[in-house]
């Protein structure tokens, strides 16, 4: 039966009702309704056609919706292509962070010592170093007490995130210890690691991993640092100078006041690997793994300036050499973690010495040294499967250095001369101690005027400076320094006047210091002009660990474990630090060395070269 | 009938004939089929909701897909909500750009108007200037010969994005001319405009729309910059001072060599609106829009130093003043052009001034009114419909600036102190004429030394400078000052110790300076650390012009114009510019000007005044 069949105005079943009605309705209001079975299936169809073509275009659509935005996706992503990434610039996962202190160096350091190595490597004038290809912006670095602050207040913005008082070691206005971010990362199941080119003791690594009213308790800073500390041992990697702090004294070369050894303590109590001297070090490096903890104490004081130790026959390992050491020994033992990399702090900290010496010639090898060390760590990051930053800056600038200088009364011309600087193959403060060896020496002491000065000229001018311009009164005046004005930084005036480079002070200045990073989009919020606390907050951020619990922690612990009747806080020494009054916010270190030094001894020039060799914090 | 009575077989009829023959092939693979009307009208029914059921999640992942597109799509354009702006960060049609240029601003200079903006206002430690704000990088400043530049190559870096040598006003080391941004953009159908507080035809300003061999041939620059130039007239707005270059030397006040009238020659030849007071120039002000081109010679010379013109009962328009007309002048005049808008340079010429004078009293002044004048340029381009960006930077640092200084032989407090900045209430310059005027008066000439004295030391230093602990042999050094070691120099001196603030030089140095930008994603080129010429280029590619072509048509149309037999570029004044040999980069009007002023009177004081002032370039 063909559907024309059907009665014309037969109720559908009730099955087929929704159309039925529509027909019926299209009926009664007169218009054209199907009028069989035929029109019906038509109409069937069309409609079914219709669903069917709406499909076919919704997919078509859907699959150039899902290209767009697979596109789009891809374009957000484009920016961070490494594994391990988050769209937000951070890792997801497991992450390493490497933090890089230039103590002492400001903007003019970076020109001063591009086209020093422009000149020496004769290397065209476009040529940059590797910090200049990583420049994200600049820190303001006052501390809390002073427009111009000093490495313990610099170092604890960047330790703890907060400003504090010039001499304070991650410690606060009130004298309460704030958590640092080193501490922090350790509590997180970070390794952690410290690697400096003074004494490990010195300001800027003792306030990752110490707590000390000021900066001067040098001996107890050694015992926190090595575990005697209210969070116990904190740092996996110490590698550095400062031994004499470290060794007890009543053994020749300690520096302590007391009798502890705590270089035992560490090896004992805490589990350290001990090392001290250049072979070892080299048998580490060589060996790749190194059992963790490692104390790693490469001098005496201060490992030499880079100037002077590379005419030493490779006895102290330089600041790149120490951190591949450290990122090495610190990537092996992470390792085996999926979930946390290491925090390594690697200071090139005697940029800041060669600027309180007034010091060119030294002052641009130093800077060199640090960028090598900058390279060195940005090759490991590439290398490395786990994601990783290094962020870099200074903690303020040190001797208002200037690439440009008036000498005499004459309008300056507007060059200055990298070739001086070249000719130097030692350092001021090596002329200085060579000096005073030779007063000290049978030579010397037999010595007239005449012949000290033809040492002066030939074997320290012309020898160790290159300088063969020296006029006999500048020669006088080094055989008539005193302590008050020492040889060193005769010597070093000469040299920068003769490449006319400035200084303003043997101390510190307020300038902005450079920020670095290895990617800006790894450190976007570091982009730009910022207060040196923001650089502090971005290490804890980046690393997602909480300072302030470990400051909770250090408050709780340090009273329980230390202290006493005579001040709660005692385990952090005595409470002289300079007052909060500005104007006379010199670190106390500087004043009690000096004073020390004046007392000590008497004579003159020896001191005077001490007191220079101590007084550069 | 129902549709079960159908008997079983039955074909169906064509039209439905995809559907019987499937329900057919059904059948004969002994699959079951639907047996009837209806249970074909379920399956009919079946397909029909699975179709729609299809259409329906199409449908909804059609929506959600595109709210996925739109929100993909937003936050990549998130960075960029303005209307007309591109997804690489350039405006897609008009567009305006304003370079702003710190002449002699270094990094201290930041660091040290801060902090005394910090202490004379009484704000928080964290407030910053509004520069801060906007710092992207830094810049590499050398020049073609020497590794200090002067502000000629610095300023042919920006206008021509090339190095040349120290001297050179937009021309090459082979003495060919460059073609600037400036002529550029005003070939390509843009307004242009110069803005600076010293004479317009200094370096900076003179690279922008002028090439001469030498900086110190004003007169030539001031006839090419009203229109006498290869291009013809190319500034549209020209605010500023060294209104002496402009009028014959037949008039009083002129310091042409000849007796050509410029300011008739850019009215007349060249159409310029010509204002030289400051009543016209607030009617101009007041009345909105201005008639171009306009020329307002606002100073004889340079615009006072900021400290002493705000206690000028207001006869000098301030930077921001002179920025504010030029913008509204610019911005209206440009108004009914939909494709181009305007490039404007202003600059902050005199921060370099007081840092050859070494007065950082008037040095912050200076920086703050810049400071001032960038917030301004930010407020008009928030308010403009047009999208506009500005970038600001330096072409040197001048001083060797330093915010910490050693006074003495001992050991240097880390601090410097604002507030003797804050006392004072004009420049070391304005003291040292007061004191030359003085001394030309009745009663100088009849004064005592003890009278001279008194003077200093009340008049002076005290009522001026706020500095009530001046020494006995500090007031003598005045009296008795010699034009090699100037009384303004002696003056800053004196300020500048006791603020803790050092200087190296009265001449330039070779710091990298600062780069700022509106909007660090319109200037994304600039983050970082660069050479001076990216910021010249960076110009030309924001306003997508052809410098290049430019370059052509000048030695095309300059050798046409102005070629004689003595040297073919003649229209560019003597090749006599510094050679290109490090070590004697000295710009040229530095020794010009000192050997002039040493000739040309004699007796001291007053030379000294003349030498100083005008030695500051």
């Amino acid at each position: 039966m063909a559907p024309s069949d059907r009665p014309l105005l037969a109720r559908a079943d009730s099955q087929d009702s929704y159309r039925e009605a529509n027909e019926e309705d299209a009926l009664l209001t007169g218009q054209a309704a199907p009028a069989s079975e035929s029109e019906r299936s038509r109409w069937q169809k069309y409609r079914e056609a219709g669903l069917s073509i709406y499909a076919l275009l919704a997919t078509i659509t859907i699959i150039a919706l899902a290209i767009v935005v697979n596109h789009e996706s891809k374009r957000a992503h484009a920016k961070l292509p490494n594994n391990g990434w988050g769209e937000d610039g951070k890792p997801t996962g497991k992450r390493n962070l490497i933090f890089m202190v230039s103590d002492g160096m400001g903007p003019t350091s970076l020109s001063l010592t591009r086209s020093f190595r422009q000149y020496t490597e004769v290397l065209p004038k476009e040529d940059v170093l590797v910090l200049d290809d990583h420049l994200l912006g600049s820190s303001r670095t006052r501390s809390s007490n002073s427009l111009i602050t000093d490495s313990a207040a610099g170092a604890t913005a960047f330790s703890c995130g907060m400003k504090s008082y010039n001499g304070a070691i991650s410690v606060l206005p009130d004298h309460t210890p704030c958590g640092t971010v080193l501490e922090a990362a350790k509590k997180a199941g970070y390794l952690t690691g410290l690697v400096v080119t003074t004494r490990l003791t010195d300001a800027t690594p003792a306030c990752f991993a110490s707590h000390v009213n000021n900066r001067a308790y040098e001996d107890i800073i050694a015992e926190q640092m090595v575990g005697n500390h209210p969070l116990g041992q904190v740092v996996d990697v110490l590698i550095g100078g400062g031994r004499c702090h470290f060794l007890p004294n009543t053994t020749e070369g300690s520096c302590r006041q007391d009798d502890t050894n705590v270089v035992k303590m560490a090896q004992d109590k805490y589990g350290y690997n001990y090392i001290d001297n250049r072979e070892d070090f080299d048998n580490l490096q060589a060996r790749g793994g190194v059992e963790l903890p490692l104390l790693a104490l490469m001098a005496d004081t201060d490992v030499p300036y880079e100037i002077d130790r590379v005419h030493m026959d490779d006895v102290y390992p330089s600041e790149a050499e120490m951190a591949e050491l450290a990122l090495n020994a610190l990537e092996a033992a992470s390792k085996d973690s999926a979930a946390k990399g290491f925090f390594l702090m690697i200071e090139g900290s005697r940029i800041d010495h060669t600027s309180h010496g007034n010091d060119p010639a030294a002052h641009v090898r130093e800077v060199l040294a640090h960028d090598k060390a900058f390279a060195t760590v940005l090759d490991f990051l590439n290398d490395s499967e786990t994601p990783g930053v290094v962020v870099g800056t200074s903690d303020h600038e040190t001797g208002g250095l200037a690439a440009g200088r008036q000498v005499g009364q004459a309008y300056p011309v507007y060059a200055w001369y990298p070739s001086v600087l070249a000719n130097a193959s030692h350092s001021a403060s090596y002329l200085s101690h060579k000096w005073a060896a030779y007063l000290d020496s049978d030579a010397g002491q037999k010595a007239s005027r005449k012949q000290k000065a033809k040492f002066i000229r030939h074997e320290l001018f012309e020898r160790d400076f290159g300088l063969y311009s020296i006029l006999e009164e500048e020669v006088e005046s080094i055989i008539d320094a005193t302590i008050f004005w020492p040889p060193s930084w005769i010597f070093a005036d000469l040299i920068s006047q003769r490449a006319n480079v400035g200084w303003s002070t043997h101390g510190h200045t307020a300038v902005d210091v450079n920020i670095y990073a290895s990617d800006p989009r790894h450190a976007e919020a570091l982009i730009g002009n910022h207060e040196n606390i923001e650089v502090g907050k971005f290490l804890a951020d980046f690393l997602e660990v909480d300072v302030e619990a470990i400051t909770k922690e250090l408050v709780q612990k340090g009273v329980r474990t230390h202290g006493s009747d005579e001040s709660e806080w005692s385990w952090m020494g005595p409470t002289n630090s300079p007052v909060s009054e500005e104007g006379l916010a010199q670190s106390h270190e500087h004043q009690d060395i000096h004073v020390e030094l004046l007392n000590s001894r008497s004579g003159g020039r020896f001191e005077a070269q001490i007191r220079e060799d101590r007084i550069l914090a």
